[in-house]
């Protein structure tokens, strides 16, 4: 651990959120040199933490040694020049388990993601959730998607019971049930945007209370993905518009036309640019040439604005 | 018609819109004289179009006769104080019919509502629209919701089609299609909230271009809804998070408990007030003495804010 | 009315159901010389009863003027053969009124659809119903889909209401929902299999108690669904697996690629074989030239089947 | 293994299947002695397969050192008796290493779920579950529900590339898509009912050629479990009719008041019939002592039946 609870939750209030993807080699495994070198020239912009094995890191698709690796090797890489977060989740054993190799390995925080495939009613959310945050010593930022959603009185009580749940991640978009969340429990809580291509919907977060995001986008695109953030914050609707209309919106067309392609586009993205990381692992695919073609364009545009 | 194609856009481009309920007797038949009564108390506030028999004004249980009736006594009573908007749907040629009864009772507008039951394509649905656009020399705001909600292209192919088309009102709360809408379109349409309940979204739609909403309770708590738009406008986080956790958040609340309390709880809360409008016609169901006794608690909490 | 409530209830506890398509001119009027035409055709085949300006026929895409003109002129053409049983729907005051026409142009039954756009609470919809039952001497089926989809009380409540409700039509084919109310009704209701192209889980319902249906593809492949029907009914699973596999499939296939299809495609298949009934109103749109094509073939397997 | 790919494929054609909960102790840790006992007792009831650690055995709720114990202990206690099948998922490479586990624990085969937490398309569910196949020489049951459902085409895929896949199990009860399922590829696959208390459609499945399914209710009323199926099989509707609104309607009414009572009731279940398998692990909780008063009045009903 680099970071104190207090500048973990500093860098989750205010600043881009980095979630760069995992590489893979040839033979679909962890690529640590290939990461490294990832993690450094990531390192050049600027965010104010960084997400490793996240969603667009693939975290669903790892064993608990590989994520171990994962955690390693992004803490020796660039630990202490912004905290680090990992990904915890899939059961409340498994995610202790998470929390405990993520905590060896130096990192920063956890970012607690909902159980696997049951679903599950609210009481025993708060006590999945409870029963990992209570297990670690790290900040935790709950992901509030899926079978794992909360609404607000669940994340009272969860934040009532854990000082060092410090965060809420949104998932789902739906406005109605998170500006109530915001509303109720204010300043207790960090909120981060965290729909696929959280951009596409900057504005209205920022609205309601979520300062900040995790940019896709800035794994490929990584200058736009931090002026975009900046002209944001600064109220210049005019580029929010015109990076919406020439950027975003081509993109998130491109991304609907497959599931899981907010993750794969991405992959997909990287290689375009330079930093390939390998393929996507099964229950995801690659883009076609196609689409790669019409990706390759979008990232012109993007250097554009 | 009263008021110009360019006053109708401007007074769903800024300003509240208000919603009133229908009045029924207590045989259930329309109240003429009731409905005089409210729309004269309503416009001493501050509002800046009426939309009458919309769907706070039960629209959907209602015949073409009453409808005819309830628009004549609306511009009767009121017209040339604000636009009047009345609402049309159900389906093409029946739309056509309830365009053509409130050209002719002096209405100044239309609010078209998806079509019944069916399912649809894109393409069926802009022409459903365009063929009641057509049909009439009022300017048109399609309501974007249900089985009738038209994304992107279809809303373009719409705007592009029909120049009477002034606007675009939000009836399902999707933050990405309605952005994705209003940074491709832009000025073209006016758009208007219209989630139930559109003040506990405000802000978000605010940050995307949504600068104005249809406000039920102001049916019943006129002056905190008049005030509640007017600070959001001006930017006063302050009062718009009080109200909200105050007000708005307890009464979403008890909304959600039953379906179809979006319009219930709005005619028992002027009926607290001392505006009564006879019960909602079934399918709707009126609130127990209960929910009764927490709205009047809602409503008393609202004349502090 | 030629036929009394025991015989209705006789005819949709078993035999196909027929629900012819609606004739317009090339004007988009109603085509009463077309539509009589169609009759005279569908009854030299098997079915037990005719549901004239059902789903397939088009209600939600007309007046009620036009509605009392279709009921009559079925009535003039085929009335007493089997029992004519006509729809009525979108608010309590208008479905009284379709009841009304229906019952004046001598139809024998009625067809009780959901309410028009509004989420309603169960009581409200048997509050509909009932409504709707106490107004006619005719026998009722309820339509059991959409936004008026009722669970196993609210079915209870209104058989025990209304003498007169003498049928459940499912339209959502929710196996578990449907099955309970079949075992906690019994014989109380006769069922009616009413998803769109019902024949694709047929044996499913068949096997739970829903002993009918209503054939849409009967409007361009009689002789084949009514074939189809014989042989489900005598257990013939072999030709049940042949006619879903080469015909049935092919055809929900067909359908699904475009919302509407399921109406739209009948259209177009009665073009085909003879009996055009023009084109089908916005908001549905008719299949391409293409798709047509692939339906041909469709018609010739039904053919050798 | 024990069995035959033959004598597997057989046990999922015919024959009622078990899937026992898992046994925890006081400290919710996995208890063998208690598991055997279970095991032991319901031995002697008549199924014709075990499945371990599947859904009610809380697969998602454990670490894979558990599973490798919970499937040796079920090997070593019952081995041999009926066909053993174990559960694999989560992730590719997780769910390679639970077939290893399996096959070196002596299991007979795999009931493979469903990726974790990421939407995906067809052809990467198929990817995800053909790598699983063709890592391990067990007959392998593909479980057919959430983001890894595959329709026909996805199916079919499948089946042609993974000689070992032998069935599939539906998690959905969507009758529209698993009859072209079945139609389609005919005996290529077994089919296995697995929505829910499966037995609340038992009947429909069996019209459409689901012979089997799994029953959770035989881990605390076995005897009424086993005769359900048995006349189920042989047709006696009015036994089927007079269990289904006798114990099942009830049963599943009670379940759905809380989201995971599926897994839940279960276990509360076992306990009242003097084999208690200690507390559901979050994020499932435990029902009430009032649920518990009327699971225990259930299960004498059961008794009668």
């Amino acid at each position: 651990m680099n970071f104190s609870k207090e500048a973990v939750v500093a860098s989750i209030k205010d600043g881009l959120l980095s979630f760069p993807v995992t590489d893979f080699d040839a033979n679909g495994k962890f690529d640590a040199d290939s990461y490294r070198r990832r993690l450094l020239w990531l390192k050049e912009y600027e965010v104010s933490a960084l997400f490793v094995a996240g969603g667009t890191g693939e975290f669903f698709n790892m064993t608990i040694e590989e994520y171990r690796e994962i955690v390693t090797v992004a803490v020796e890489t660039i630990g202490g020049h912004v905290p680090i977060i990992a990904s915890a989740g899939q059961s409340a054993e498994l995610a202790k388990a998470h929390c405990k190799a993520a905590q060896e390995a130096g990192a920063d925080g956890i970012l607690l993601m909902p159980p696997y495939l049951t679903e599950c009613p609210q009481s025993g959310i708060v006590e999945y959730a409870a029963s990992v945050c209570e297990s670690t010593d790290l900040s935790v930022i709950y992901y509030n998607r899926a079978n794992g959603y909360l609404t607000v009185d669940g994340v009272q009580a969860l934040a009532d019971r854990c000082p060092n749940l410090v965060g809420l991640k949104d998932g789902k978009g739906d406005m109605q049930a998170l500006n109530i969340i915001i509303k109720t429990l204010g300043d207790r809580l960090a909120y981060v945007g965290g729909v696929p291509t959280a951009e596409i919907i900057a504005e209205a977060y920022l609205a309601i209370g979520v300062s900040t995001y995790s940019s896709a986008v800035f794994n490929f695109v990584p200058e736009m993905a931090v002026k975009f953030y900046r002209e944001l914050r600064q109220g210049n609707r005019d580029f929010v518009r015109q990076a919406t209309r020439e950027f975003f919106i081509p993109f998130v067309t491109l991304r609907d036309t497959q599931k899981g392609y907010a993750v794969s586009l991405i992959k997909a993205g990287a290689d375009l640019v330079g930093y390939p990381g390998g393929n996507v692992r099964a229950p995801l695919t690659m883009p076609s040439e196609q689409e790669r073609a019409t990706l390759e364009q979008l990232i012109e545009k993007a250097r554009t604005l």
